[in-house]
């Protein structure tokens, strides 16, 4: 998918910065950053705070233990599967204690394409969205007219459904419900050539799921294992909404773990 | 410093970008990453690979446990001190085991800017600089002129010793010598405005340093703390030494850790 | 200190045994121990599920992330010190990031010595003692006389406030107030050459100590660095209060962590 | 299994003491301890060194992050299935990545038994094993004998092969070949009702299998699985075998990790 992003795509994203403000959509790494009740939540530890031999002088040193799917994170492809394969045919298997073999986060490199935030609640008039609320194509349809934003072929779509403040202050109840996408929105991606989704929630989509016969994580399966795409979650895209930015130029700068499965 | 980054320099950085080709400067993360003996190698773990109720699906996650200045990484202002000062004057009392409580690395941001890269040892028709080498500033002048660039107020200048290799095969002996730059580069970065200098080795300045007398990582000191500068680590320059791409736009997405002194 | 678990020591605690009954005192090491809030809550984590070549055959592995005072520990010698010093005059300046250079816990090795367990709150009658209750030394005599039981040389001394289950259920206050021993069982635990004093609680002594002028933790200061003895804080002791258990034979076999400073 | 060590047997134990020495058996902890190359170095970290506000007083904290089967670790019941059953017949299934919900490590509790350990290498005439050696029970049998210790039912039997040195110095090489018990030793300790076997290598048995038909870890299926029994690895044997101490006291009191499959 990311073959996608030629150099023309990258100079033709590079045209949409027009205001030079930079909004960090990460959210903050340690012991603040919103984390599902069911991973753990990082350490930041400095381990180091020593003094050398001329007096006042010193350094210090720390260390991070982090999920990698904890926090603001992407999704890397052998995050999920089907039909005992990933995405492109490859084997299950390939996900093994040591990493995985095939479909690693090292081989997704920047990602440097334009942006469109979807902002659902303010469409609905709400705050944020019910615990049940499943965004279905037709309001993401609905939020991009009202914002006055087209979707193009390749960009990185943001939905907002307003829990990451929900999430990060950590009121977000263990077992759901989180309102998130619909199975239905994987048709309108494909239709789209959207590739990479994000959205302000734990998974992008709805949990649990619409009908329990779809199985756990259905847009997960679809989105990384079928299309090759990627998912973001737990975007802060609170201050792309107070601002009223649906249209931008959308960098992320993954690091390069070996075997990765996720990218803090 | 960063305050320089204003939407004036970003748009005008991003006015650099002109191929749309993506250098990628970080090392991969995990067990293969340039570390130096002193610290621990990198884990990735990953902790559950499970499956589902419906037979053939599943999903896996995994774990990072990193020291922030093992592999590529950004030195933040909290990491060195003397005169029992950070930078701006702030006590290195602030400096505790729960993390930087003033200058954490958590107020960086993304820094957007211009790039130049100075390749030291094709100055000298070496492969790579010898181990105790103190990169001057005329060296860094002769370096610039041979390669048809100018060095700029706010760039990011990041300079090649040859060594990334040695380090990240593990080559690099662990008391030293390690080649970097002089503790005479501090004046030229302050003369030229250069706020942010990377390298492709373990501490950018000359390891041990010139003369015992200067202390332990003089560089660091006038940069992180007299000049509120950071300093980069480890940095992959070779694919820009091969294509001699000496000029660019230079972008980093530092994860937002909350009183970080390094960032991974 | 423990140069007095001679031989003859061993066997004459050995004696104690009567009844064959063995008493866990630690408390369960994961995510549900008990853990001052000021620390990070232990991960351990299934790093492993694999299946080999023979269908139905297969293998886990796991991993365990944990502060070395969270949970049941023992504070080694290196925990603490006073006039820059550690025991036996030792600089605190050899308590460096790499660890402890000098007293390190690598060299305590295993404690087995007789054991008496002095319940306080039984003798007040209560479930537990109040927040801010100092337990003074004719307390301990009081509570050793109406068990039955001496103090003698050597003994370790494990002292209940009945606050296990508050801390292990998470109830305990972050910022105290935390019953426990006074400033003055020092003279006490001197006088009857008690070198390894243990607690159901977060820190053995009361936490705020008694007097501010005292400064941080004054039983911390005088049993580790001045008398060289141990503490032992976050025993389980419910099972020895519920059978009336009070003397009794104490094993306690310490991870030989080199240059520890705390011991799981 | 460990329901045989009743208080009457505690009791009979305690009675082998005779000499009030105690021998450690474990390794150091840290980034020195033995570790397979396939498993993670230790780490151990001081993630604080603090002065409070009294000048010269302070303290410190440490961190310790293992995998549990890294150093000298016994292996619980979760640790290897076949025929996707645990031992008594719980299904793989039930070891998850939050842990092991049945057979977990939490339930083996203190460890106090008659030890017997027999030195293979000492029998041969050699200082270590040669790497394709597979310990036979007659082996077992002879050096019990030219030792002059009885195998009871019962007993902790320790096999030396003199590679505890080869292990600790990173001396083993990663791919094998490691000597071991054979797996015919398995009926061996049927037969003498041993439940607990330790031994100075990475896996007790060994490795690679005697025969590719065994499928791997043979020993570990038949003892874990099969029988409920424990192997305990990277024992250092090394002061037994100098001294000559074949039959002694054997106690072990393992950290109770919720849902642990190995323990360090």
């Amino acid at each position: 998918m990311l073959n996608l992003l030629t150099p023309e795509r990258v100079m033709e994203s590079f045209g949409l910065a027009s205001a030079g403000k930079v909004y960090s959509l990460g959210a903050p790494v340690g012991r603040d950053g919103p984390v599902h009740a069911s991973r753990n939540t990082s350490w930041h530890l400095v381990n180091s705070i020593n003094n050398d031999s001329s007096p006042g002088s010193g350094g210090a040193d720390d260390v991070l233990v982090t999920q990698c799917h904890a926090s603001t994170h992407i999704d890397g492809l052998a995050h999920i599967w089907h039909g005992r394969q990933l995405f492109n045919g490859h084997s299950a298997d390939y996900v093994t204690p040591e990493g995985a073999q095939r479909c690693g986060v090292e081989n997704i490199g920047w990602i440097i394409s334009r942006g469109v935030m979807l902002d659902i609640p303010k469409l609905k008039g709400l705050e944020r969205l019910p615990g049940r609320h499943a965004v279905t194509p037709d309001e993401l349809d609905e939020a991009a007219f009202s914002q006055g934003v087209d979707i193009l072929p390749g960009d990185v779509v943001l939905v907002r459904t307003g829990w990451y403040k929900t999430f990060a202050m950590g009121e977000a109840d263990m077992g759901g419900d989180y309102p998130g996408v619909s199975r239905t929105v994987c048709r309108w991606l494909y239709d789209h050539d959207i590739l990479i989704l994000g959205a302000d929630n734990v998974a992008v989509e709805i949990y649990p799921p619409e009908a329990e016969s779809l199985g756990i994580l259905p847009v997960h399966k679809t989105q990384l294992r079928d299309l090759g795409g990627y998912l973001v979650e737990f975007l802060n895209l609170e201050e792309l909404a107070k601002e009223n930015v649906y249209e931008f130029l959308f960098i992320a700068a993954p690091l390069r773990i070996t075997g990765g499965i996720g990218i803090p």
